[in-house]
Formats: C-alpha cells, structure tokens, sequence
C-alpha cells in the first residue's frame, strides 16, 4: 500500500520494519509453542525479548513520533484508511510510549518467570507456589493501567489493550444480562433427559485414529476454505493460530483417541481465526490495517465456525456419512441426531476449555469478575482460590476440588494477560449478533447441510474480513448489522438451540 | 565469558548481539527447509533479507570497527581466547567491510533469484534456464574475490570464506595427489567380484517402514551421545544441521522404505555435525569463539560418523542384531558381513550425494577445477555442461544422460556458494588423520563393536568439539596430529578398507 501523503508514506514504510520484526517473533512463537527442545528456553526467551527491544525502539522513534503527530494535526485532509492508519499506529504506540521502557522490560521479565511459576504450580497443584509471581503481575498491569491512563475504572486501560473503546461500564451491565439469562436457563435444561446413548460414542472404548482425525479435519478446514497452501496445521499443547506472514497463517490442534470432538471442535476453531487473516485485503498487507481488529472480533470469527456452524444439526448432517466413513469402527450406525446431541452436550463443568456454549460464559463471567477485583484493589491475589470457588458454585453449581482444576487451569495471568478474558464472551456475543445478520441474506442452514460453506466464507469476507483493522469492533458491529453489541442475540440463540 | 579488557569486553557485548541476530536467522531457515508453506517463500525471504541488514549494521558499526582496531594494536597484551577472538573478528568482519553493501545486498537478491532460477532449471531439466543466474552470481563472487583480496589466485579469496588459511596453492597438490591414487585404484577395484548378494537387502520389494527407521536412527545418535533434549531429529528434502541456539541444534533426516541406508548415514552425518556444536565449551556461548571452526573441520566430525565409525565391520556387527530386531521381516537372516558390503558398495555414479567413500572426492575434484576455472576466467559459465560430462567420463567413466544428473544436481552455487565444495574433501581427510591419530589412544574397533560411542565422543570433545572456534583449521590439525593436512591418512584408510 502506497500513500500520495508524503507523512503517511513516511509512517508506512517506518511501520513496515516493525510489522516485519513482528513476523520474525511470530516464527520464535510459533516454533517455541510447537518445536522448542526443553533445553533451549532460556535462549529462546532471550531471542524474542532482544526482539521486543527492537520493537520497542522502533515505536519510541523520536522521528517516528513526531511524524505521528504530524499525522493527527492534518487528520481532516486523509483518506478514510489512511485516517485509520494514523489512529491504528497512534493506539499501538500507546503502550510503548506511555509505559516507561524498565517498566516493559520487567514486565516482560516477570512474565517470562511467572509461566514457569505456573507450570510449577499446577505440577504440584498448589496455587501458594503461583502467588508470589501472580502478585508481581498485578502489581506491574495495574502500574500499566495508571500509565496507560482510563477514564473510570483502571480495568478499562487492560481491557482497552485487547479490544478498543470497550469499557468496565459498558461489560457489567452486559455480563448481568447474561447471567440473569443463564442461570435459570441452565436450571431448567439439566432437568431434561437426553433420548439417546450418544455419550456411549466417546467411551475409552472407543478409537478414532490420530492421523484420520487429523484428516477429517483437513478436510473440513479446506471445505471452510483454509488455504493450506498459505498455513500448516500442527499439534501443540494450547491449540493456537498465528500469522507468521501474511501468506502463512498456521493452527495448531490436538487429539483425544477416544473423542473426535476436540480436534474437529478446535480445528474449526483455529481455521475461523485463520480465515479472518488469509481474509484481509492483500493491500493492507505489512501495514497498521493488516490483521483482525480486535480479540473479540477475532473470537467472534472462531466461535462462528465452531460452534454457529460446526454444532449445527444442519453441518452435522452433511458430516455425518463423513464421518461414518472415517470412522467405520466406532461409528456407522451413528444418526445425526446423535451427532448433534454428542456435540452439544450441556453440562457444569470445572474447566473452561472444555465448556459447552451454554455454561462457558460463565466461566468468563467469574475470570472478569476476579480481574476487576485484583485490578481495582478490591481483591487480593492470595484470597484468589477461595473467591474463585465460590463463584464457581454460585455461578456454575460446580466445585474444584483443588487448584489445579479451579484457579491454576489457565495460563492467561501467568503472561500478564489481565483484561483478556473478556474477549471470549465478546466473542461468542458478536458472532450470533453478525448470524443473525448473516441469515436474513444466506440459507445458511441448506448451505451447511450441503457443505457448501465456501459461500459462508464469501459473505464473512466481505463483510468483516477484508476490512482487517480499517474498522474498530464497535464500528464495525454498527455497520454489519447496524447497531451496537446487544447480547440479546446471543440470548435467542441459545433460547432457541436448546 | 567475561574478559578483564575492557575493550574485549565491548567487543564481547556488542558480538552478542550479532550472534544472537544469528541464531534468529537460523530459526528463520529451519523453518524454511522444513516447514514454509508454498505461498510465503517471499515474505520469508523478506524476513530473512531483513535480519541479514541488521547483522550487516552490527558488523560494519563505526565503534565495532574502531575497537576492533584498538584490540588489534594490543594483541600482545591479550590472553590466547582474547587473540583468537580478534583474530576471528576481524575474519568475520572483512566480509561486512570490504565488500560494499550494495553489493552485498545484490548478492543477496541475486542468490534469492538464482535459487529459484535452478530449481525451474532442474524442472526442465535444462541448463540454460539456469545459465544466466549462475553467469550473474559469478560474476559478483568474481567482485567479492577482488573486494576480499588475495594473494595469488582469486579463487582463494572464496575458499578462504568457508576454510580459513586454504590457498589453491596447498588444495591442488591435494587433488592431484587423491586422483593419483584413486583413479587406478577404482579401477582394479570394479573387477573385483562380491561373495555375497547383499543388494537383494535394498530391492524394491523390501519395506523399511519409515516411523521405525526414525526409531532406529534416533536410538544410534542417541548411542554416539547426540542430546535430543537441546535438539530434535525432522525431515526435510535436503538434510542439514543447524544451531539454532547454543542449546537448540536440530538435525534433518531423510527415508527411502526400501533403503535403509540412507536415513542411517544421514542421522549419523548430521549427528557428528550437531555432536561438535553440541560439544563446544559452553563458555564459548555467544562470543566469536563458538561454533565449530570451519567447514571442513566440521565436515570431519560428520565423516568420521558417517564412514569411520557408521561403515565399519566393528559398528556393523554391534548393528546386526539391532537391524534385524527392527526389521525381522526384512533383515532377520542378514550377516554381518553382508551389512558391511552392502554399506560399503563402491560403484561410479552420476550423483555426489549418492556416491560411496572411494568416488565421492572425484566428484568433489570435478567441481573444484570447475570452480577455479569460472573465477579465474578460464571456463566460460555457457561451457560448463560440456565441461562437466568430460570431466565425470574422465575421473569417474560415467556421463550424464541430461544436465538434471549432470550440472544441476546441486544446489550450492544456486545460492551463491562457490567455494564451498572442496570443504567436503578436506572433511574427508582431516577426519582420516584425526582417526589415525585417535587410535593410537583408543581401541575404536573394540569401542565401536560394543556401541560404547560414548568413550569414542569422549577423544572429540577433548581434542577438537570443546576448543570450537579457538583454533584455525591448520593450527587445530597441527595440535592434534603432531603434523599439517596430509592426504596420505585418508590413502592408507582406502587402502586398508578396500
């Protein structure tokens, strides 16, 4: 992309370096997460941290920011991409010139420390091991908060680093509403007793074949219109998808013998996030519009894919001779209704990741809670686990019986990653809002009975994808469906699936 | 590694960097060779391309340079690792230094292309698609040879960046020497009859099944002492070793079902490669010292794996029952005896990586006097076709049917590396010297018999792996053996297997 103002064409190629820095530390990640020998992390570590320190020069460039400034006093005169432009670079700048360089550096430190202090932690379940690092973090995010500045609540500056505009007044009335619905919903629903067996189909009796699963899945990604060509799918503990370039954007999964439902579950996951990068205008490539706006946008374009289309009665009758024929052993008198009911299984659970869609808000709606409370001061980190079961009693009916399955199961605090959380729910909200768009203009449920969901694709890419960052979530959400988020959507959804 | 000299110090800091730039790259490759989905060959190349202007930047720093001409004023005062430190800046530096940027940068581009041009040339398996890349990349490398300098022929300019000290003056009597003997030697040798019919062992109805030739391979490098815990064994078309850490330095394998052989001494090639970095001290991490100190000394690590020990009726026979536990079907009557001739089956042939011990430096004289000849100005780039299949009819009685088995059968000069060949015959040597020298100490064939590597990695470490960069080629074979290169070694060696 080439701009005719002279600034801007200034501030393009200057942004270049660091979206080409921010490609090589993608490939560290990926490799990290998918190859690393055990002996090489500390090396590795210090790899992608001399990385961030070019990153970080790069965005503190005195000139860099002066032209910045540049930008914004002549801001009337820009085209609308590259008035976006300037408000992308300006935001992103943010971070790394309000925040104090020692401050990043520990913080990146400390973060580095505090992963293996988790996984410490969970090896001999005792969140008391996790504390001290966890402390440190908060101390540090909520340091962050008061650089990054916020209008009412510090939360609002970490929650604003993984979805802009978005706001503690805005979320609660949001989560209340969700809540309110939930929980009696849920009440009523576990009375409810099932007509078939399907359970019976994901016993430890059962096997399902690494490499067919793996198969299946391809096939499925390609039928959604992964380009393969451009991306590789590769196993990994925490299933990931990561842009290393813009002509390759690879997922990971991961495979259960005896239950096909994660590895399809999280393929089609991790493909949704892909799609939205394979999917955004090749001229934005290397500039501050390339990539998904925001985390929730993002979730919003996996949870379609998962859960919208992948649980559908409709997509699990196209799969179900699929899947028959995959799997002959452990399935060829299975029915689609059996199929549906396997993978819309509803039920309490204690672990987030392997939450249906009914509870998993749930989940979110306590990680928010808790993060408020040790941002704001209300909560202190060593009262974690105790406030951490009690929500999942009162919000779930479930309780951990240890750290390991209650407040050590995510990995997210351990990096610094407070304020994220609620991208999820965001996520699951934007996407039935956009559905509920998307159906008024496609048969989406005879497309999906007949696989045909490259013309699901044509219509995400048209309407979200391609624009990559050009729009923030919220006005991207105003103009796909022409208002705001209103989780009333989500709530109709539910209603009327289960 | 801390130096009381203040300069050295600086030195030391500031060379962190540009190792640390290094091994980012080398992640970077790796990932290319084994992993680059079609579509982002560019974009990594742009990656690539990036990082390499930043080492350039490092290298050609103004307050590097300065203090690397203060450290060489006061060389006398400085302990044996500090000298070998300038010394071996200084080597690294010439390239940033004397050859202009842009011209580095060009090279770069045009090694890019010429990479590209031979792969679409080996397709059509013409030579000519190629013609122009390779006129172009040698004439760069004929400016790199007059920017670098020399003493007597230009050529020795490019040998010198992959083998320090190495002059055609020393490298022609060598050739001349090993094709004396070699020529009449094979000769008399393809008369000889074989008493066994070991070739039924790599038929095509054989099946080696590939997931336990990788089991067998990963227990042999484990055996010769290769920590898979800082590294890992992947695939790729073109096997390599590669550091891309101190503790991170993977290998790359290869499998034929129907041959075994291949994948064995490949894993055991790229093993001695990786067991010499492996093995540096480790407090030579990340200053000039570490890393093995030349091509052709490491080329003798994966050698003397590889032949010396891979080949040998010792290792063989502690081999035999192993080989048929892994494939009873295929190997469960094999001898020992029969393992060794088929492991060591001589025959001329048209392709270098495919070549046994005994013609293998013929094909590597080939390219030599080739390459002599195109940077000297005697060999017209258009005439090397006809002066390839001349040269293989003369040294080794074969002709190339097309030029795909002819001229094009590697890649190096596609990328730019003239020069580079004849560090595979010096490998070959130094690695019978050394092993001249090593049993006057250890029984090896006692060793090797009873697969105790372990005491036989012991010797390497001692004498050549931990001492990495400290010693130039010429000076490392002088403290090992008592005496310079000498070719007789690896004469003897042929002689007494053959």
């Amino acid at each position: 992309m080439k701009s005719k103002n002279k600034t801007i064409q200034v501030l393009l190629t200057h942004y270049r370096e660091i979206a080409t820095l921010g490609s090589i530390s993608r490939v560290l990640d990926w490799d990290l997460n998918v190859n690393l020998p055990e002996k090489a992390a500390v090396e590795r570590g210090e790899q992608s941290a001399y990385l961030t320190g070019l990153t970080a020069d790069k965005w503190q460039s005195a000139d860099f920011q002066r032209n910045l400034e540049k930008a914004a006093q002549l801001i009337q005169k820009l085209t609308h991409e590259e008035q976006a432009i300037v408000r992308n670079l300006a935001w992103s700048s943010n971070y790394y010139t309000k925040i104090p360089k020692e401050l990043l550096i520990e913080h990146s430190k400390v973060c580095s420390e505090g992963f293996l202090g988790w996984r410490k932690a969970r090896e001999q379940n005792d969140f008391a091991v996790f504390e001290p690092y966890l402390s440190r973090i908060v101390e540090i995010s909520r340091m962050f908060a008061q650089h990054l500045g916020y209008e009412k609540d510090p939360y609002d500056a970490l929650l604003n680093l993984y979805e802009q505009n978005m706001t503690v007044s805005q979320l609660d009335p949001i989560f209340n509403q969700i809540i309110g619905f939930l929980t009696p919903f849920l009440k009523n629903y576990s009375d409810r007793k099932s007509k078939t067996d399907y359970l019976a189909y994901v016993n430890n009796d059962k096997n399902y074949p690494i490499a067919r699963q793996k198969n299946l899945v391809l096939f499925i990604i390609k039928k959604m219109g992964y380009d393969i060509r451009a991306g590789r799918m590769d196993e990994s503990a925490h299933p990931f998808t990561l842009p290393l370039g813009r002509f390759d954007v690879r997922i990971t999964n991961r495979y259960k013998p005896h239950d096909l439902r994660e590895s399809i579950a999280i393929g089609m996951h991790e493909a949704g996030h892909a799609l939205y990068e394979q999917g955004v205008d090749e001229t934005y490539a290397y500039t501050p519009l390339d990539s998904g706006v925001s985390l929730g946008i993002h979730e919003s374009q996996s949870r379609f894919w998962e859960n919208q289309i992948g649980k559908s009665t409709a997509f699990l009758s196209f799969l179900t001779p699929v899947l028959q024929a995959y799997f002959p052993e452990a399935l060829s008198d299975c029915t689609t209704e059996e199929l549906f009911e396997l993978f819309n299984h509803v039920e309490p659970s204690l672990i987030r990741t392997e939450a249906d869609e009914v509870t998993y808000n749930l989940h979110i709606a306590l990680r928010y809670e808790l993060e408020k409370g040790i941002i704001n001061g209300k909560i202190k980190v060593k009262d974690l686990p105790k406030k951490w079961n009690e929500g999942m009693k009162s919000l779930l009916g479930v309780e951990p019986k240890s750290d390991s399955e209650g407040i050590l199961q995510d990995v997210h605090w351990s990096y610094g990653a407070i304020g994220y959380f609620p991208t999820y729910t965001l996520g699951n909200l934007y996407s039935a809002q956009f559905t509920n768009k998307m159906q008024k203009e496609l048969d989406i449920i005879n497309l999906s009975g007949n696989g045909d969901l490259g013309t699901i694709l044509v219509w995400l890419r048209d309407n979200i994808h391609r624009y990559g960052s050009l729009y923030w979530p919220d006005e991207l959400c105003q103009k796909i469906t022409g208002e705001p988020l209103n989780p009333k959507y989500f709530i109709e959804y539910i209603k009327n699936k289960y």
